[in-house]
């Protein structure tokens, strides 16, 4: 048997599984049947069922958020040249912020999804091909009621805690208000409750150029010539979005690529480079139908306009819940002040609400990048709900 | 004969004129032979020769800086319905900050333009067809060496002053480190010696969008289809980042189109329609070629490389011209601390330098948006030029 080689961090090889049921009814009035969500869990759920933590992933991720694939290694065991491990794996594993020696760490590929889950990639048994743009329209609240299906099948009555950045950071938030009995403690980080004009306007830019690219052909480009350039093009642009100003000029600044500028329209400065990998590499790994549906999800989500412009009623029924949400300076997509206006709500409402504005320079990508500062916030906090909550951990 | 009604403060109506030369030999190497700048004067040139204002423009505008072309009134001299002036009417006209009554205001469409001078959409004459990506890259220094041909041609021995923003900006402090002796004072807005590698980047966006429309035919267009989707993908993300995230979220904020979201990928937000209407206005009246030029002169402008890392170099022999330099809070394309950069460098060299950051939320775009506090400023600065200078007002 081949003993594959990992940090002694690492959780090691992992699998993904699927979760099956039959239909889910959504925030549009559709329906989606039958439906297939793909996850991860690490560690080991403890006899009181009561170590859960459930991670919500963003835009661009997927359930695998530590660890690797067995086919990442050769032979020998040993990790092939530059393969990555899960999205999250600096805050998932032994002696980690998620801890994968005390707690049961599940993640799931979010319905809409095109990394296991169902979305427009999957075949509508209605018509025997795939959705494309028939898919319905998915909110933050439907793929967090897609999730409780899967903690449901899991026989998890209560998770002890959830996070994400961004869109992950509101589901983590969503599942307070819609399922507060369900769970804990929530950590939302680098999230909104309702995101600015400008964020919406970027989307709006991506999603024009990945629909007014040719091949994407109103979405029904499977088995064709799929829209990569406008795909690239929206990943482009929602990079800079997710870096700050600070460390691109940290990381690039104005360093040429080559020795001198070519007075054409190749690459000249390094960041160019960089956007332009960033694109490339992106539009491999990821169906550009599926970006549509996340910036969507992003921009529908309004808890000041569903709850009549009072942000507080919208927690008055998930004040037992332990809130602790982390933004970050640099971040100008979801800045601060919209994770106060969170944290002045749930105060509102008397919440046991922790909060915490790390200062990095990383952006709006802070969550994934930043590991230290998180780690120590949120070991503390998990360890606090763990005594008060008198968890029994393994 | 028609009379034409137009606001007392109006320029009234006005035309272009053209200039032709032979040729003009660039900073890249290449030459361009011949030349035409079209450019437009306004007011009255005095009897010294020294009571002329260039004004420089940015991106995406023209030499038309003021007033009407006769062809948008009617029959009876009034204005059609919808009918625009030109593009700093605000701040240009009689008793306006660049007062025509007092001077004689001139601006020119770039080299590389699209509205009147020589540009890749113009015929080259080695091959009887429109350059297209065979034109040479143009730098800001280019720019200005064009201009200066202008001003030897209009008999101008000394500029009064320069102003423009943003590229319009890089030009007018170009020009006095190029031809200090031919200006007497300048006035860059929402200038930068060196755009950030964000504002390269996201021209790089735009390039890539316009680039990979696949009507751009590697910039070979001409009496075809032209790339309109990707410049128009160009400006709804160049338009973001001209705004500010507070002058969005006044103008829009989370305001729907229509009375709910539609659940699909038509337009649900007022500021998606709104940027869509931008890049649709826009690709009507621009050419996409230009805007690839524009964003290269833009990107390639780096007075700290140029000078070996010591900015103040560059204004050296400078120091005889009189600088106001103005800058505004919101403006995050080239903030504040880019106009710092270069008012600590001319301090350094003991130039005549006057700084003003104006309070304002309308991002980048401001210096095309704000009037008052602009007027009173440059208002100000001209009368103490004026004076000192003992220039004879006509």
């Amino acid at each position: 048997m081949v003993e594959y080689k990992v940090a002694a961090n690492s959780v090691g090889v992992v699998e993904t599984k699927y979760f099956d049921f039959d239909e889910i009814e959504l925030e549009s009035g559709k329906k989606i049947a039958p439906v297939r969500i793909a996850y991860e869990t690490y560690g080991k759920l403890n006899k009181n069922k009561d170590n859960a933590i459930l991670l919500c992933h963003a835009l661009s991720a997927d359930a695998h958020v530590a660890g690797y694939y067995k086919d990442q290694f050769d032979e020998d065991g040993n990790l092939k040249v530059d393969e990555k491990p899960g999205w999250w794996d600096n805050m998932v594993g032994p002696s980690k912020a998620f801890d994968t020696d005390k707690y049961f760490v599940i993640c799931s590929n979010v319905i809409c999804g095109c990394k296991g889950s169902t979305g427009p990639s999957s075949i509508d048994p209605t018509r025997g091909e795939p959705y494309g743009l028939r898919f319905p329209v998915i909110t933050i609240k439907d793929m967090v009621n897609a999730e409780k299906k899967l903690i449901d099948y899991l026989g998890i009555r209560r998770i002890l805690t959830l996070s994400g950045g961004s869109i992950g950071g509101m589901q983590a938030l969503q599942w307070a208000i819609s399922y507060p009995e369900r769970i804990i403690s929530t950590i939302p980080q680098a999230s909104s409750a309702r995101p600015s004009a400008q964020a919406i306007a970027f989307n709006e830019v991506a999603r024009r150029a990945i629909m007014s690219d040719p091949n994407f052909n109103k979405g029904d480009y499977y088995g064709k010539e799929r829209p990569r350039n406008g795909l690239a093009i929206a990943r482009m642009m929602g990079h800079i979005t997710y870096l700050s100003e600070e460390s691109m000029k940290r990381k690039f600044g104005r360093k040429l690529f080559k020795d001198k500028v070519g007075y054409d329209f190749d690459v000249d400065f390094q960041v160019e480079s960089y956007l332009r990998y960033q694109g490339e590499k992106f539009v491999e790994r990821f169906d550009a139908n599926t970006y549509l549906y996340m910036t969507k999800a992003r921009d529908y989500y309004d808890l000041v306009e569903e709850y009549n412009g009072r942000l507080a009623n919208a927690f008055i029924n998930s004040t037992n819940v332990k809130y602790l949400l982390i933004s970050f300076t640099s971040d100008w997509l979801f800045p601060t002040e919209h994770t106060k206006e969170i944290v002045r709500a749930l105060q509102a409402v008397g919440a046991d609400v922790s909060f915490c504005e790390i200062e990095c320079d990383y952006g709006h990508d802070a969550f994934l990048l930043e590991t230290d500062k998180q780690t120590q916030i949120i070991t503390n906090f998990l360890n606090r709900v763990v005594e008060e909550e008198k968890i029994e951990i393994i």
